[in-house]
């Protein structure tokens, strides 16, 4: 990991405000949700991501109170979706646990379910979203009752066959526009989009319906593309080339680090907190 | 590796003819030239494509014999490209390089060199791109004197930071649009679009433009992208519907059978070339 990062080119207006700065949780996949908060909140971190798995672990109700004491917002839930399946009974049972996806976003006070959509079950990437489509259809009155915004989260073509059918910025907003804006919009993650041809366009395309934004970068060489996060200024997206266009679209809401990176997960909070502030300021 | 590919869904008109087949040569990357040639001519497989290493390690005159000797046509040198660079010298060189891979594809009566772009020298992908239309610019009066085609060819986003900073369909015939067509166009290959939202309405949009068609499949669950390629009927891929789409977009061409894979690169050329024709009737 390089401790001097690349001063990004162009005219710049600046570091985000610290006050927008969220640990996505899986950046510290290591730790219990218990540790995680700590952390942020010994560390001025003021909002936290929050993974279901994560949330399983320590229970809900729980769960609300520690982030209530430590003085976190909860940016997003990560994540619901995964609507694609080969029968109707089990797209139903995808639709039911999204549902207690929305409760969960609902009662830690999250503005944003996270949505990853799935993969086709077969070879038939068109009817797969057809049935992401369908699955926002019945999800979305639910989530609108509850004050939690669903965000369709378009991710890197290279998990089209096992994560994710939607797959651009601009697939992603097509998608949305079809719900109202109140309830559906878009997350744009930098290391899912950073090689759009169209990225400037489409960002700029998506204003009002971008519901939030994460952060990290594209190692080179690449490994295992899940694997292959790094801390900002270390790979080679222009994060805050990025981050800019994201705000003059309009989005001023939290951005979430979040690094799948096993030398990251294999830090000591308090050694990750503070690097992650500091390439926040230097690279974001 | 499956035995028994799935069957395609929809309408189809059946299997290309064996009149189109070519074996990439990166699909026999442990042989040497001769003995995949020869293995072509023994197997009745029309076509070869020719990869730089393979000819370096040959001699451009010895290659030219071996393959009229042996009957068979050359579909393309694999590859061109690698247009962007930090300097203004190293940019020459590389032009000047794919001089002598146009010089190549000449001598073998290659009708195509594949162009990989590559990818930018630093993090601004911007200005590798206009890198690329640069270098295009400066080998197409080249390659257009000597009746080679330039076939640009879309990457796969998971290569952008390491390959090619062109990586869709779209971006690839809007590139390509700066030039005649008569010098200038693109490369089809499955394992890079098949995952874009856009593919059926971008396949159409590129007719006149397409110069070249490979298939292979994309394994799940994904391994090392670079080498996740399998045979046609293993992975995910659409391949078909895709040739069909390629064909009513006006390809009638070769098709190149181009495998990254260490189980394929074990594989005697006796027993992989039987089964790429297997698979090609199958599963094209």
């Amino acid at each position: 990991m390089r401790t001097a990062p690349t001063a990004n080119p162009g005219a710049s207006l600046g570091s985000p405000a610290i006050d927008r700065l969220s640990l996505n949780q899986i950046t510290a996949e290591r730790a219990s949700l218990k540790d995680a908060v700590e952390a942020c909140a010994r560390h001025s971190v003021p909002y936290i991501a929050v993974w279901r798995h994560k949330l399983a672990e320590t229970g809900l109700d729980r769960a609300v109170r520690m982030v209530r004491d430590a003085g976190l917002s909860v940016s997003s839930v990560c994540r619901g979706g995964m609507f694609p399946a080969s029968t109707r009974a089990e797209r139903e049972a995808r639709i039911e646990d999204n549902r207690r996806a929305v409760d969960e976003a609902a009662a830690l006070g999250a503005e944003v379910l996270v949505l990853v959509c799935g993969a086709a079950p077969d070879k038939d990437i068109a009817a797969a979203r057809r049935m992401v489509a369908d699955g926002i259809a019945a999800l979305a009155p639910y989530a609108g009752d509850r004050g939690v915004r669903l965000g369709v989260e378009p991710m890197h073509p290279a998990f089209a066959a096992e994560r994710s059918c939607i797959t651009t910025l601009r697939e992603a907003r097509c998608l949305a526009e079809r719900f109202d804006s109140a309830t559906v919009g878009l997350v744009a993650d930098v290391y899912h989009i950073w090689w759009d041809p169209d990225l400037d366009d489409e960002i700029a395309h998506a204003a009002g319906r971008i519901v939030g934004f994460h952060v990290s970068d594209w190692l080179v060489p690449m490994q295992a593309v899940l694997m292959n996060r790094g801390m900002m200024g270390d790979g080679v997206i222009e994060v805050r080339r990025i981050r800019e266009a994201v705000e003059r679209a309009g989005y001023v809401g939290p951005i979430e680090v979040e690094i799948f990176n096993e030398a990251v997960w294999s830090m000591p909070l308090d050694v990750l907190l503070p690097l992650v502030k500091e390439r926040y300021r230097a690279c974001v």
